[in-house]
């Protein structure tokens, strides 16, 4: 395993009106003084697990090897739930055991490694009911990041972890139905369609609420305030519109479905 | 004193929508260029100093001793109100003299240090009467945590500072009588009674706009959008709902009356 | 030209629903781990290039020599518009040529070096078509901070960027016509109207959609929810109300025109 790089990102639900976030890293740089500490973003939806697993597992590559990514969407707080620290292709990852990181283990390249986090481990001083990601989440962090525990110290391994939120796709004859999961700042709706699905198809026709969307290849193929669908730059199918939301446009909500079929040959009716 | 940890929070009512904190840190770094600075949080009401104490009250003691708190939530920014630097228990806090740290005072568990900032000693360029976060507060706040100056070469030791605003539960009776001071990201009702208060009473019955609401400790002890009273991680009585926002449910505002007394034997009717 | 400060400045209109920032500070921190990165803000509104301008050349200043300004708010995304490194009164800058540094070339102070951006130079990977602040901008952006490159080793030196968006005043005989540009969290209406404008008049009447306003120095000059115009922080003329929303109370929007002109001597009728 990867040495740590020192640095942990933050990805919760926490939003930043209030200092729970900053908190957190108080007890990480008081556990850990020299780490840097990256947010993700605490903007996600209140307990939305789905789009909590899409962006980390859109994100975490992108940060040095060896980084802790520390993500806590955590409707289960308070009850029994376990939390899980983990390794998976030489990054590693501390998360309440809801699901969060399922979907990154079929994305794997490389080893996964899965461990339940002992909280005696730690040396914890009281543990909150309603913010443990202050009281169990951000030590835990700051104990890997560090390089003070590994994950053979900080519990056992175990062979498996609850199922993933994001939904699957449907394959149904030559056609694979997706749905949108949520949408980023600018009203690009972004799908579950993985980029390999979409390149199966020699001129993909996507279509979406009764309506079929040109496919291109970035935002300038269409004219300012025309939609469209895209591959984005997190290789997922995204229905953006030109210099405006999509998400408005279409009246697209998460959970609207979309789907992909060949379309005609150039020259047919 | 405690020697500085090399750490400053922030804690203000900029918000992020505007470059004022990234400026601010830009002073910073450019007066203690190893420091580290942390996010409390920027979006505090404009100008709403309960709020902002009682978050400050709650952090503090989650970063490592002889951090820095820069506060900055200033309605009298271009009078001639003072500014404080002061040490409270182990930690340093620089804000203007509006009330924002006497809440501290109360709860401190050792030592109090207030001085009168006397800008002079910073060595400033020219002050703004509008921004005085980035001339004055911040510059205060480097040369603390960079260890340059202490609190005696920053201005005169002062006995007294302007009163806090956070209002005080009243007691009347078997009955105490508190209120809602702010509310958190997940519409999660805040108030000013401590948990001592609360442990006053065998069986806590907690009332609020003529509605009694069960006392538990976690929010899993209701069900989903069901509401209820608990003491949260920062040790004081919070109204929430369970995967829900208690302020809407309930219609709960700053200020709103709840109140705390002996609830019934078990078995009385 | 100075030596990179080690710092890094990020000024986008990526907001931080999304972890696009966070993802654009792991590249920063695998290319060069030692940066400190600093956010100016990501509020802008979408493709407001003016805003963004406004504010980029209001704070880099405020920090250290040497510092690298990232700023992305880049609305030809995927088109052929170029990309410019440039370094200007000792600060360098990393930016989309759509005219956001532009307006900094007026008001520098010293010499001023603007060079295209070679790809090739920076040993790229995949470039996406519409998240160039992560696959471009980041990388070049920590080239310079790091030391590693310079800017003549990123590209060829160019003598001309685009036009800037950020609009200039009127003058009509003995008056000055400027406009609102953007507003800050509080409501505080901006205008382009620096302060060497206003400083022409000995008595500046200030007069926006049909009123005229008070002309002071600071918000505790009028009574609260009164309005006035004042010389901001950033030496601008801003137009605010004490304890209020100036942009709420008046209406005021992006591109309401204010004008000032002599007023009436003292004592006049």
């Amino acid at each position: 395993m990867r040495a740590p790089s020192g640095v942990i990102t933050l990805l919760t639900d926490f939003g930043t009106h209030d200092p729970f976030v900053g908190i957190m890293k108080g007890v990480i740089l008081g556990r850990a003084p020299s780490v840097r500490v990256v947010d993700l973003t605490h903007d996600i939806a209140p307990q939305d697990l789905a789009a909590a697993s899409f962006w980390l597992r859109g994100s975490f590559r992108w940060f040095p090897s060896g980084t802790v990514h520390l993500v806590v969407v955590d409707p289960g707080v308070g009850t029994p739930r376990a939390e899980i620290v983990a390794a998976i292709d030489d990054h590693f990852f501390v998360a309440p055991d809801n699901g969060l990181l399922s979907p990154l283990l079929q994305g794997a390249r490389g080893s996964v490694r899965l461990h339940r986090l002992d909280r005696a481990a730690l040396g914890l001083g009281a543990v909150s009911a309603t913010f443990q990601g202050r009281d169990v989440f951000a030590p835990a962090a700051a104990a890997l990041a560090s390089g003070r525990a590994t994950l053979d110290v900080l519990g056992p391994e175990v062979t498996a972890i609850a199922p993933g939120r994001l939904p699957e796709p449907r394959v149904e004859g030559g056609r694979v139905e997706g749905e949108v999961i949520t949408a980023d700042r600018f009203g690009n709706a972004i799908t579950n369609l993985d980029a390999a699905w979409i390149r199966r198809f020699t001129r993909p026709r996507v279509t979406c609420l009764g309506r079929t969307l040109p496919f291109g290849s970035t935002y300038a193929e269409v004219a300012p305030g025309e939609t469209l669908a895209l591959i984005n730059a997190f290789d997922v199918l995204e229905i953006a519109c030109r210099d405006g939301s999509a998400t408005s446009v279409l009246s697209l909500e998460k959970g609207v479905k979309v789907s992909v079929e060949e379309g005609p040959a150039p020259g047919s009716a």
